[in-house]
């Protein structure tokens, strides 16, 4: 475990650091002018572009608290891959055959400025990309790289995104029950939580018990994330597309966002739960999560406390 | 080096029984009724029916060339990952925004099948579950496995199959330099093969002289393919749209038949030269290129005699 997190150096500006490191790796992995095209100016645009990077930060934020360096070479390539991936997912959602969406992260799809084609080649060129990354990545064992391969390519296929996006958009615009919502939103979003939670679990060398209770955490971290998607669908200022679920059966025009939000806490009550019970060493990650759902349920004038309960208990 | 070749147990039937074996590894590792919806019905589709597995025969085939046992575990699973990685991007090549092609192997389209979002999807699984299946190899070494996951990264990417499709859709309308089309050529074909070889050289951990060599070969053979796969564009009976190319800068329609049927004996011969140099222990891939292009050519009533000589010198 990192020192720092002891000495009760700003979470903040650790959080800061963090963002800064992975955007030079990420400006590293996919340097500009490498490549005067399309296609590569689309695969940068798609990564680069600010996004919330939660996935990568949990990765490198889960090794530390497990017992890892933050700063050990090779992890922040595992979540510059785990990045890219996430990228290549939000630019196939997006293109018209799919979402047709017209807004991600407060700018114009990648389809819209590249055209379709550019966007699908892009979108596989930094999948195929990610894979190399993690491959490569410096100073970590072979093992441990299959590994995180493995957990990678089960994320991405058929039991994972491509597997939910269909599900989507083949029973999305249907009545549908709770459960088969529940089921797309683990495969559109649990399951690359569980990879990114199990790639650093690798990398860290942690239990086979620690590695479940993981997995746990991320069915729920998956689960609340998407919730709160839902819930956001008809909020301006998510820099996507608003009331995009018009039509769309989603749990909140099934059950209603009251009802959501109550889901939404138990979710996040019981990833903490889980979360706590795997990471004993450390709460960075407790930090960043409860920081994070509450700022953004602030914007539907929701207090989850959960911040207030992981400071008191010195999380 | 398998001492059946040795013998001179038939060369036909050895290929047959290896088309078997990677028929059945690749109807376990996409088995029937796994699950029941139209991506994963896309994804078998795709790879399984009947194609001509030059790239995984050329794996096995050369990692035996090399010295290692073309029973080795783990082999057939590199030539199936190399399988569905080709089968992916016939996919994604042939749907409507890239070539918008209606046959593929004698059968509709896999998106005139499924549909287009269907076919990404499926693409995209089975690229992912490519590179999972290369990290999961049985009874390989981690770091083959490693190099095995870089290399394939490598040939999909920017530097391979996305830019080579890339420069044909861009530029393919356009008047180019022979020098272009070669380029374009290259990415397209040469590296998927180049990747192909040298996960079969990893396998045998063959001599970096010998991975250079096979480099030299997977550049020839890259450019004798997409000739011969132009020269073919006129001709029925290949199980693709007919004169597709019509309107398109080939080289063909740049160069005329002859002066292309010229430059593929070339790329033949030099190909030849190469693999001889890279595998001096055996021929079977030598023998099984030979036969391949033989046959091809004969349908434009050409004959470039490779197999005599290949007899003669007893390959």
């Amino acid at each position: 475990m990192n020192a720092n997190a002891d000495r009760g150096v700003n979470h903040e500006d650790e959080l800061r650091a963090l963002r800064e490191a992975l955007q030079i790796r990420l400006e590293q992995l996919l340097p500009p002018g490498e490549q005067q095209d399309l296609v590569y100016s689309a695969m940068r645009e798609g990564t680069l572009a600010a996004g919330k990077r939660v996935r990568p930060l949990l990765l490198v934020l889960t090794a530390r608290d497990l017992g890892c360096r933050a700063d050990r070479p090779g992890l922040i390539d595992l979540a510059c891959a785990v990045e890219m991936v996430h990228a290549a997912s939000l630019m196939l959602d997006d293109i018209p055959c799919m979402d047709n969406a017209l807004l991600r992260r407060g700018r114009p799809t990648i389809h819209r400025q590249y055209g379709e084609n550019v966007a699908i080649l892009a979108a596989v060129a930094l999948l195929s990309r990610a894979f190399g990354v993690v491959a490569e990545a410096q100073s970590l064992p072979h093992a441990c790289k299959t590994q995180a391969v493995a957990e990678l390519s089960g994320a991405v296929g058929l039991q994972g995104l491509v597997q939910g996006q269909f599900l989507d958009l083949n029973e999305g615009g249907q009545a549908r029950t709770p459960e088969a919502i529940v089921l797309a939103n683990e495969l559109k979003t649990s399951r690359l939580f569980d990879a990114t939670l199990q790639m650093a679990a690798i990398v860290a060398d942690a239990s086979p018990q620690a590695r479940q209770r993981l997995r746990c955490f991320a069915q729920d971290l998956g689960q609340a994330f998407q919730l709160l998607d839902d819930l956001a669908d008809g909020l301006s200022g998510t820099g996507k597309d608003i009331n995009k679920d018009q039509g769309k059966s989603t749990l909140v025009a099934l059950l209603g966002a009251e009802e959501v939000q109550q889901r939404l806490r138990t979710h996040l009550r019981s990833a903490d739960e889980h979360l706590a019970s795997a990471c004993h060493q450390g709460a960075a990650t407790r930090r960043f999560m409860h920081a994070w759902f509450d700022r953004q349920l602030a914007r539907f004038g929701q207090d989850n406390g959960l911040s207030r309960d992981a400071i008191s208990t010195g999380a």
